[in-house]
């Protein structure tokens, strides 16, 4: 951990982030990566914006005694609602998820109608609106609070052959093709475990991942600024505020892989 | 609050408390209530014992301060984690409802097969199976840990008309049948909601509930003490350690009426 400033922060409410952290390794094998999850508090989605803001404080305070060379919040409801305080209260090159999102998503679509599936604090924020009406002005974009797909997934039900996950969705999904999407946003990184549910729903419908679309941008970024990492394999180690155990066990579902680094609990 | 000593004090890690909020109306119209819901942390039976422990206490320190005649442990998570350090650390005349659910479901079973439904934490303590077995030598437990419930009920789904619910329900309920119940204890306070759900899928299995038997348990206890008050329809009032506004939206769900006292946030 000398060489702290060749690590990228990533932190999330929870487990969800560990999306991001698969995407960037799929791009970025040799980043070395640090990873909070604010376990003890999980989920922020359904707080309010006082309460999220004064976490994710706390979360990207553990964080940057850490140097990261990047920042990444793994968590639409954080970037959506925190973004500002945190932009505010450190001195970091901070990335999200809301941008490169909406980024891609005003540029997929082709009848202006972008759906987005997200947590009530994402939905109650206004963040996608207002973010895709800055890339594409003519689109109109429609937000939906999804509220039971976190615990679905946090329990492990996300396939597509299992009729509770299926009936869930679609009734998600039947409010947003009633307006005609061609393209819905996957705004919480807990979702693109749902992908392939979501696609044997609406197989013609864009579905973009903000977790991939955050790792990409990511990229791009450490390109331009020569910051990538060269070399062999990146080290990844992992922090959270409730138990270390129960996390490790889990990861693996979110990861497509098991975890190879250490996990250790916080106090923060 | 003058004659703060005339309070019972109730807590829970959210909303779900309000059942036993709700029973100790319809049983004790007069007492006075003083409600703590740790909604910044909500869930808690997901969580590790340890982070349970230290939320609980918390929570208790800032009811305490009103000397509640009675403390009410209206969790079965904090009640099955963290009753013996409450008890350690607070000077106060402690009921819950483990204790009250399980002497029931100990006297009603016929064959001595009594199930349990209850979160993560709960099913981990063991504590319905301590405590059943005191009360019944040859009673045999089944507890599951039904981590869908409490999210769902959240999201206002506990009809029996519903079929995401009465899937998920028929799922765990299987997991108990197969063991030959005769008995249910529903032992989570948000599940009394899904009280009806649960009857029509096994009609002939006795469903205790656990927030029912604790205000029953509550009241037996004032009578005997001479504690009971007397006279002119009870005060309640409420706290909460996240958004006031949306736990009063949600309250009358439980409440099975509208909240008819004030809320406030707190910071504990």
């Amino acid at each position: 951990m000398t060489n702290s400033k060749n690590y990228i922060g990533v932190f999330d409410s929870g487990i969800g982030g560990l999306t991001v952290v698969r995407s960037i390794m799929n791009i970025m094998p040799d980043e070395n990566i640090i990873y909070f999850g604010d376990t003890a508090r999980v989920p922020y989605g359904t707080k309010s914006e006082k309460q999220i803001r004064e976490f994710a404080s706390n979360d990207v305070r553990f964080l940057d005694q850490f140097e990261p060379k990047a920042l990444m919040i793994a968590c639409n409801t954080a970037d959506s609602v925190a973004r500002e305080t945190l932009e505010r209260e450190f001195d970091l090159p901070i990335y999200g998820v809301i941008e490169p999102a909406s980024r891609k998503a005003a540029s997929v679509t082709k009848n202006n109608r972008i759906g987005i599936m997200a947590t009530a604090a994402t939905v109650r924020s206004g963040a996608y609106t207002k973010m895709i009406e800055i890339f594409n002005r003519d689109a109109q974009v429609f937000p939906l609070a999804c509220p039971l797909l976190v615990p679905l997934v946090e329990n492990g039900r996300f396939s597509k052959d299992d009729i509770v996950v299926t009936t869930i969705l679609k009734e998600y999904i039947d409010q947003l093709t009633v307006h005609d999407v061609d393209t819905i946003v996957l705004g919480c990184t807990h979702y693109p475990l749902l992908m392939d549910a979501i696609k044997s729903i609406v197989p013609e419908i864009n579905v973009i991942s903000s977790s991939d679309a955050a790792a990409e941008a990511l990229y791009d970024s450490l390109r331009r600024h020569g910051l990538l990492n060269e070399g062999k394999g990146g080290k990844h180690r992992y922090y959270v505020s409730d138990d270390a155990e129960s996390f490790s066990r889990n990861a693996s579902i979110f990861l497509d892989e098991d975890l190879d680094g250490e996990v250790d609990q916080v106090r923060i």
